[in-house]
């Protein structure tokens, strides 16, 4: 029996003899009685457990201490404090596995940083039950959606032979102390995948809708909050899709995950919600209800040219979004998420649709209020001839990417696809702002623990 | 709309009109009228595209190659040949995107050899339809069966500092060309995970339940059908769980996940048993029904010795099974799944609990049919001095491990885990042999293409 059983349905629980596993987050004594906050990882809520001195092992029990494994029986009963609420009268109390007096997570205010160096331990902490439990609701809200549907999943390979988004960045895997890769265990030099995309897309000739979720890997020395050289993430590709169906799968999948985590992550919500200072319900009510606008890159640059505001990057045509130009388009003129749509060519990737404009590719970034891009996608360019020239023209070898050309020579069609960095949702989700926060184990330059 | 529209409710769809994207498989053409196989990727089957003479770009049509992208309208009807199947009789086919007439997939008997060449082409086909559709549905049934029994998914990491299965036969992730592993990206060695299952116990100390779906390596030199370099594993880890305990979820899991095949993926099993001559409705029928027995290695072992088969290698206390024991008890003596358990201690990993013999240590290996170990898994050793010792013994870096270690002194309790290779599971049920050809892009040594 889990805790999650008893508050699924509190009134039909009261009265009910139960029998929990779990760790005590909190232990006050009293001089006859005790109080301990018990939880055992089935749900977001502990429970308390009251114990009195009619218990044999009185004495044992008030000197196990907090982070112990215990076994408990007892009575499930309204709170004595909160008619609201249930508590359990404890029957019997059995010490499983004790912890020691200097257990590090003493029911104290501690520092996310300290936690993040316990991150063995962390797990066991509010703020990160909230947090993995909603990365993992996140999960299963995906694969549902994908699923339901009618996309297949597909395993995209982690290691590669090929350097899809150009040169640099990437992992190298060896079996060897040197570099002679030809002697290496696959007879050339390989790295690890930093996107899955380009697989993606040779199954989409062949299942129409498929996606990907699975971890990608980036060797960029960035020490910042949103930079990890391992994450996941999320690319669907889909078959006789242009840019205009791509927003509309764009807008759907994400109101319907954040939907799903509203409706299954309350609990978690709303503890992330008093931790970070950050009104979650508003945000993602507001996103799940808004319908998303959608610019051009050109309308989005001459919105922020008649902008009041004194911008420290000029806007200009032909060039990136800064983030102050994001914020300004998400949290003042639209005051919500908004599709950018038709980059200029030369700042976007080989494999994006080139417009008639000759200017322009069929790319679009979804930006959110607070958090900037949180999807990138396109229409992929089918042409073999522009291409293979675009290929070559970027040092890309187009002799080992044959395969990836063909695919434009047999039974080629309109496609498209995103990718959603998955911690970047977590991030604007649960309103924790450093990547290493949402990541069980994060890798950083310099960082590799655990 | 897609072709799985239409078959499932077969009787309501005849005489809609439809319109659908997808590709010809096959393509028969006689003078006044025309066949196409059609497949769009949105279930198994394909459907017949019927088109006359009268329709004004007949010509046109007819040169369309196999391997094509066309988009089509029409009518559905019963099907000419067979009242119980549907076809569609076209009122207007357009050629979206063409294919060569040296096309590679013509509509022959190709081999699985040649068709793994074509690795990028072969999702096309029907047994690679079959096979990924399937790898598809069996990792959503493995999320919904963990999700629904309020496991916590976690994201274990891929790229790791530790080797925690002893020494060897891992892959080295670096950006340098030297070994001078203090100035790489980490400030120290790190190579690819082969397990997850450590930092997965360290979640179920704090979510009581909780498995990892991902991908694991191993840098093993070996060129056979079952090895691979990349591949996915599952490994739940369950606090308050011992062996036992964890035999029954393993058989509870297996089941279900196989009901959930047999379920859905009616028509891929019927088009692999045709395609690998192996009862694979009976093998998976007779999984779900049976009882899977246990016995202890010992027990197995006095079992073989009094076998009337002469075995080429002796059954003997101490020592493993080989793969002609593995088939004894389970394809004869048995005839059906065993778990097999209490395994000889210096066989078995360093983490698995040592049991009061001395001898041997609470790990179980699920045998199967046809295709042996199919999941192992332990108790874990939970006595903090013990375990050190045996870490030590093996050369394990006990101070680099301090966080495994520290879990026996923080609330532990007995916990126990199982994994399944994912591959190893999909050549059971799908009944293809070779694992290459049930990984979308497989890696093996010498080998990584695409």
């Amino acid at each position: 029996m889990y805790i999650n059983d008893l508050y699924g349905d509190q009134k039909a629980s009261i009265g009910k003899e139960v029998k929990l596993n779990g760790w005590i987050r909190n232990h006050r004594k009293q001089k006859k009685m005790g109080f301990i906050d018990f939880f055992d990882g089935s749900c977001f809520k502990s429970i308390q457990i009251v114990y009195e001195d009619t218990l044999a092992n009185f004495d044992e029990i008030q000197s196990i201490h907090i982070g112990a494994a215990i076994s408990i029986e007892g009575t499930v009963v309204v709170s004595a404090v909160n008619a609201d609420n249930i508590e359990i009268n404890a029957s019997n109390i059995i010490l499983v596995g004790d912890a020691p007096e200097d257990y590090p997570l003493q029911p104290k205010k501690h520092s996310i940083e300290f936690l993040r160096e316990i991150a063995y331990l962390r797990p066991r902490t509010r703020v990160f039950q909230a947090v993995f439990r909603i990365r993992s609701l996140a999960s299963m809200a995906i694969h549902e959606y994908f699923h339901n549907k009618g996309y297949v999943y597909v395993h995209t390979p982690i290691i590669t032979g090929n350097d899809a988004e150009g040169a640099g960045n990437t992992f190298t895997v060896t079996c060897l102390e040197n570099n002679n890769y030809e002697e290496d265990f696959f007879g050339k030099k390989a790295s690890l995948a930093v996107t899955g995309q380009l697989e993606g897309e040779t199954f989409a000739m062949a299942f129409g809708k498929i996606y990907t979720f699975g971890p990608t890997f980036r060797a960029e020395n960035s020490n910042t909050k949103t930079h990890a050289a391992e994450f996941w993430m999320i690319e669907p590709e889909i078959a006789f899709c242009d840019l205009n169906q791509l927003m509309d799968i764009e807008e759907d999948f994400l109101k319907s995950i954040v939907s799903y985590i509203l409706d299954k992550a309350k609990d978690e919500l709303e503890f992330l919600q008093g931790f970070t200072k950050i009104d979650l319900f508003k945000r993602l009510e507001k996103l799940k209800e808004s319908k998303i606008a959608r610019v051009t890159h050109k309308e989005a640059i001459e919105i922020l040219k008649k902008a009041p505001n004194q911008f420290v990057f000029t806007p200009e045509f032909g060039k990136d979004l800064a983030r102050e130009h994001e914020k300004y388009l998400t949290e003042e003129y639209f005051n919500g998420p908004v599709f950018v749509y038709n980059w200029p060519k030369d700042i976007k990737a080989f494999y994006m649709y080139q417009n008639d404009d000759n200017e322009t590719v069929a790319a679009v970034d979804l930006l959110v209020p607070d958090a900037g891009e949180l999807m990138g996608g396109s229409q992929r360019e089918v042409r073999y001839d522009l291409l293979r020239d675009k290929m070559e023209k970027l040092g890309i070898n187009t002799e080992e990417m044959y395969w990836y050309l063909n695919l434009r020579k047999f039974g080629s069609c309109d496609h498209a696809g995103f990718g959603m960095g998955f911690e970047r949702f977590l991030i604007y989700v649960t309103g924790v702002d450093n990547i290493r926060d949402v990541i069980p184990y994060p890798r950083t330059p310099g960082y590799c623990e655990f």
